[in-house]
């Protein structure tokens, strides 16, 4: 951690010179009234996660100027550095899958390295009273309730074949899948109560929030995004393929050295104003002075920020309308991968637990010895207002239920509450209601006047993971350089 | 208006001259650290709507010092007033009804008179491609449509009997309730696409949405709140009851008169600093220190606050969950009430029009010569970005469509489009998705630290009406007078 906490000490003094020493803004405006220097730049960048700094990247390869201004005091969004039992990990997002390519492309031109999942062993599934051992991708669930489980995903993905993204709402079928919740879909379409804990126990390990709150047309629309729902769920050949040797966040750490000084922290932009100019932003430690301005916070909390003029009614009625997901993710690390030595793989799906599911932290080439798991949903929202001591006891208690009393003697244990930090206030992903993409999902990407948005939320492939968002940031840097 | 104009000006003079010559904050804070001074109160309210209004007038009585800071030119919040011809009319929350008895008496108090709204000659009816004149209070529905329709009120009030207010989330079936919208509850419950039609109409008039976004639990305890779906939809002994003379928005600027300096517009709050000893509340004009606050504006709204410590998890997550309704109200005013020449009330509810429904602006002892009415839900937010011209086109080609060619000349003519008023951004009420109320309803009113919330969202009576914001601000003003 020391190194990159010089790096941000660094990167901090530079954005205060950079903000003092710059040259006047353009014309008189309101902000420029006051005695403030602007900096001028081609291109305003809010957000440094894995969206913004690929747009800046990709601005100034084009021959533009740009900032990026982020609120944080770190670079990197949703994914996030940690360090347990003196290894870096990744306490944000995390994982690849074979088919996120513009990821798998960044990490290979920064000579990041990807490890396999782990996932030897047996998995362990405990729903509705029945605990089972299994090994692979196929749930341990009792045959009949396999077989309805399997007809349901293949349904699934055949109903999200339906759709073509970026424009769910164009589905024919759009108008009666935005109508209902995933929880009205499950209750009219199957009959197992296993099959349905199993279809709430994905979605919130999938979209971290709970299947009454979702939209059945943006839960087609992510499988769309993703290929399948297999991709979605998967560990081997999923989502959950490969762990970055080092974290993922290093990516994001490289892409922000590389754009040295145009990345100013502790930025929390507070307006943004737009005239017949050009745009005027306004954080506490400074105001810059743009043509055009990419915003890739997702839609809550781009809404906390003041637009003179205010957004048009399409785009804030959005904003309104796509919470961020509830997730607390724990990282926790033992002397020895005790549950390797069981026969066990790490991964527990369960419905008597809060805390999980919960992966192998280590991979296939290391020892192991770490769980990294989650709060999802419901368990999220109840467990993030209550104290670390309280949530630590509770997921040692969880692991314990399975892998045995060793679990309550962890050598280190790292968490973080997303739902409680600041500038996100949630993850992984804004998750919107029925009624929100039929009726205001065009203002997701539409711009309004000089700003235009970018974010995983806004991506056309790979929504909610940071290949989307990497997609959103080359999007929007082809769309505004063709601009400015 | 000018009259209001110099009030306005007024007041706007003496909250300058409040920020300068008020005593230094108490003790060290963030805020105080700056050269600014600091205004002392025991409790400072933000919103100078109806529930504000009503919480500092209480707390004064009570012998409590209050700052009520507006971010608006103006008091009223969802009430406001315009000039159609002459005559003073609302733009915002406008009727009464019989048990709404908190804003009954609060007018009488102040002197305030109401007259009946204007219901004679034939309401017109047009769903499904089945027009129809009829009189009173029951819909000119198809006979066998009619009976559909009344059985599914009657079946909608029933389980609204199971509600406790302002708890719905207890009731035994919340669970499946808060699992689906609005529509699909209506399409698992009836066949008739003129039921179905009318009870979209009904949700888009009450609501301000449409019938896919809304959680069927929230329109329960919506009609619980009322009392009977009627009690919501009806004109006589409904909540179209009666409009006031001059106005309901007078009651609020009378309220605001009795407080004086009291009231502080052109306040928008944008920073709440809680600590062991108090709160300071930054605005651009000034600094407030006290005890406690109220805030009496919409989650979504609320959310646009700073907040340090951030919210909890539950407050925040709610604040995302709760967009506001789109609507805009228009006024148009004739030389005569042409349409009750031809024997129609005024009233037209149909599934043809973009605007609607609408009403005889006119009383019982008037003449009348004026119409007013919404776009509501879907049509809203379609409407809200288009020009002023292109609204009034359609809304006299709508009214034309049934009152004939004379509906083209008006002699005036006034809008308020609520969804882009930057600090309502919508309105009549915050309507939460499914999963919301269940899932984070006790945020709505739960105290976080030592800001306590208002505002009719918040009312165990009359929720989304003036009434409900009196009474959300009478109980308020309870609690915290116990505490400072």
């Amino acid at each position: 951690m020391d190194r990159e906490k010089k790096k941000i000490s660094r990167r901090q003094a530079i954005a205060v010179t950079a903000g003092a020493a710059t040259v006047a803004g353009l014309g008189p405006t309101a902000a420029s009234a006051s005695a403030t220097k602007q900096t001028m730049v081609d291109v305003v960048v809010v957000g440094a996660g894995f969206a913004g700094l690929t747009a800046a990247r990709a601005l100034r390869k084009a021959g533009r100027s740009v900032v990026v201004l982020e609120a944080d005091n770190r670079v990197g969004g949703r994914t996030k550095p940690a360090t347990l039992a003196g290894e870096r990990i990744d306490i944000g997002g995390q994982w690849v899958g074979p088919t996120q390519t513009h990821l798998l492309a960044l990490a290979a031109h920064y000579g990041v390295t990807t490890e396999q999942q782990y996932d030897f062993g047996d998995n362990v599934i405990d729903i509705c009273g029945r605990k089972a051992r299994y090994k692979g991708e196929t749930p341990g669930l009792a045959p009949a309730d396999l077989e309805e489980f399997g007809g349901i995903v293949a349904k699934l993905d055949s109903l999200a074949g339906e759709i073509e993204m970026p424009r769910p709402w164009l589905a024919p079928s759009a108008a009666e899948w935005d109508a209902q919740t995933v929880e009205s879909w499950i209750r009219a379409n199957t009959t197992g109560e296993p099959t349905r804990e199993m279809l709430r126990g994905v979605t919130r390990a999938v979209f971290s929030c709970e299947a009454n709150e979702i939209s059945f047309l943006f839960y087609l629309a992510y499988i769309a995004s993703a290929g399948s729902l297999e991709a979605l769920i998967g560990t081997r050949g999923g989502a959950q393929d490969k762990l970055f040797t080092g974290s993922v966040w290093q990516i994001a750490a490289k892409m922000a050295d590389e754009l040295g000084d145009a990345v100013v922290l502790g930025s929390p932009v507070s307006r943004i104003e737009q005239d017949k100019d050009g745009v005027t932003v306004t954080a506490p430690n400074g105001t810059w002075r743009a043509k055009r301005i990419i915003v890739t916070a997702p839609p809550a909390m781009a809404a906390r920020i003041d637009y003179s003029p205010p957004l048009s009614a399409r785009r804030d009625g959005l904003s309104q309308r796509m919470p961020m997901g509830c997730v607390i993710k724990v990282a926790v690390a033992y002397k020895t991968a005790f549950w390797r030595e069981q026969g066990y793989s790490g991964l527990v799906v369960s419905d008597r637990t809060e805390f999980g599911p919960w992966f192998d932290r280590g991979t296939t080439l290391t020892k192991g010895g770490a769980l990294v798991g989650f709060f999802d949903g419901g368990p999220a929202q109840r467990w993030a207002d209550r104290s670390a001591e309280e949530r630590r006891a509770r997921v040692l208690d969880d692991i314990a239920l399975y892998f045995g009393d060793a679990a309550r003697s962890p050598v280190d244990y790292v968490e973080e509450v997303w739902t409680l930090s600041e500038h996100h206030r949630g993850g992984y992903v804004a998750v919107p209601g029925p009624g929100v993409l039929t009726g205001f999902g065009s203002a997701l990407i539409e711009p309004v006047g000089r700003i235009h948005w970018a974010g995983t939320e806004t991506a056309d492939a790979w929504v909610g993971y940071i290949d989307g968002a990497i997609r959103s940031g080359e999007r929007v840097a082809a769309d505004v350089s063709a601009l400015v």
